[in-house]
């Protein structure tokens, strides 16, 4: 049996797009091919694109959000912030039919569809008609009892003890 | 304030190891440098291996562990697992001591406290003393009150949904 999995990394705690970015490097690895479609966070996550560029060219990364919606000094309105989540939806169904791909990363997709930017719906349509070698990753805190229920491969991170609460910034490299 | 953290993933779900190895891939981003000591599935984890080579020379994996005890054909005596895990934890020491090194990742370490293959305060001893820029991860589905204590981020990977209990085998790139 070789048929593609649907994964879900959900929760509060740290590491969920990290682990995804892993599961990129160790596909990468066998030289097969991945893209990560993000929904959200696009603007500000300098870690992810630069190292992206480690992965060329068997990595493609997708910028297709606009931010975290309501926060980190968001200034889009939320129709912008609807149509990029749209057109992030659109391209990754492109990038799952096309077949160029093994692994398809959404990531922060889960989050998207908390905030109602896109249409669950849709979402199980592309993933219940995915070619089935294909594997998706769905990232984001939120989850919900129709892709639980679709997914093969579900892990909770859960935040048990964070920095950020004793004060302690950010540190390049590690959270950004 | 640019201080290292200790950072903790632990818990019987997938992505722990995962989600190190995309802590790596972003500080190597950022020109960093990454060392990952593998206290236990060192020989039979290709994924990692493969992979690692693309983010040299700036990573740096250390295969010290002797595989899982007691499952996937260990044929190693207890007293052998000992002996690598000792000899991990002083190879760790010196990787987190050199300064040559942004982060260093402790991977499985956890779990081979869990089997009784290192001793605890030897760990402790070495986190306290460690130089105040160093991140230290430590992986592995154990977790102890000390470490969580000591550490800064602590994150419990919980396992939700696993297709090997679907019967679906595993798959290369994304599991192994």
């Amino acid at each position: 049996m070789n048929r593609g999995l649907i994964i879900a990394y959900y929760g509060n705690g740290k590491g969920k797009t990290t682990a995804a970015l892993g599961v990129a490097l160790r596909a990468i690895g066998y030289n097969l091919n991945v893209c990560m479609v993000q929904f959200i966070k696009g603007e500000w996550d300098y870690g992810e694109i630069y190292s992206s560029n480690l992965l060329k060219p068997n990595f493609e990364l997708v910028i297709a959000g606009k931010g975290f919606v309501g926060i980190l000094d968001d200034d889009h309105d939320i129709k912008e912030h609807i149509e990029s989540a749209k057109t992030a939806l659109l391209i990754a169904k492109e990038k799952i039919n096309s077949l160029r791909y093994d692994t398809i990363i959404l990531d922060e997709i889960n989050y998207a569809l908390k905030l109602k930017l896109i249409e669950e719906h849709e979402l199980i349509s592309i993933l219940e008609a995915k070619p089935p070698k294909v594997n998706v990753i769905l990232t984001g805190n939120y989850m919900t009892d129709q892709i639980m229920d679709i997914a093969d491969l579900v892990t909770e991170m859960r935040e048990i003890k964070h920095p950020f609460k004793k004060g302690i910034r950010a540190k390049k490299g590690i959270d950004f």
